[in-house]
């Protein structure tokens, strides 16, 4: 999707009678990394294969830990500084595990899923990252 | 507070161009715990104290973390099933301390902070819980 994500909507997704607490990561544009500014990012991906993997990582995540909703959200095209790119929440009857399930779908899905990002920084630079890349993905937040 | 938590508003605050990411944990009444069923919760507490008891985890958690914002809300009275009792919300540079740093906050508002919780059953029995007591305090969410 290519509209900013909806938190609030999220939210409302999450909430289940059974659970007692939900889990929530918003991943932003961050204006600086070290001394590069940036001015925006842009995400690519081949839309049927990423959320097949992203369908495959939820699906792990279920096997794993007793979730009742969850809910996975990336935006593609242009997202500004403190915008919105990836949303994900789970809702599960203890809150450890909410923890526990929505950070191994943050940490997989920038491993595991095929989503290009394109930093543009305010020196007139642009780089292509691939979210697999190690040393980028600890930066990414 | 007696008003519903406002996520969203929740969400807003804690954006900041200097951060990555941000975590959010919503505490909800679950209906179920083990056979017995909830009709609702009802908190109550020493505002000064509770606020205080508040203020110093957050102060620990900003020595711990390289928190940009932090959020930490609780409501008072009754919580009606699925709705939130308690957000707490913390923006990073990396996504790694804001989910640290959001876990470490929950779980020691659980044992360390002067709230007490009031379980209305459909039986008819009500029971009060304070945070601080561990075996409860897993089954909080």
């Amino acid at each position: 999707m290519h509209e900013p994500l909806d938190v609030a909507a999220a939210d409302a997704y999450l909430r289940d009678a059974r659970c007692g607490g939900l889990n929530l990561f918003v991943g932003t544009t961050r204006q600086w990394t070290g001394t590069r500014e940036t001015v925006e990012l842009a995400y690519e991906c081949y839309e049927p294969m990423a959320i097949k993997e992203m369908q495959r990582l939820v699906d792990e995540a279920k096997a794993r830990w007793p979730i009742e909703r969850v809910c996975v959200l990336h935006r593609l095209g242009v997202v500004p500084v403190a915008e919105a790119s990836v949303v994900v929440g789970v809702a599960t009857p203890h809150r450890a595990a909410a923890f526990e399930a929505c950070r191994f779908l943050i940490d997989e899905l920038k491993v595991q899923v095929p989503i290009w990002k394109r930093e543009h920084y305010t020196d007139g630079t642009t780089e292509w990252v691939q979210g697999a890349q190690p040393p980028r993905v600890e930066g990414e937040g």
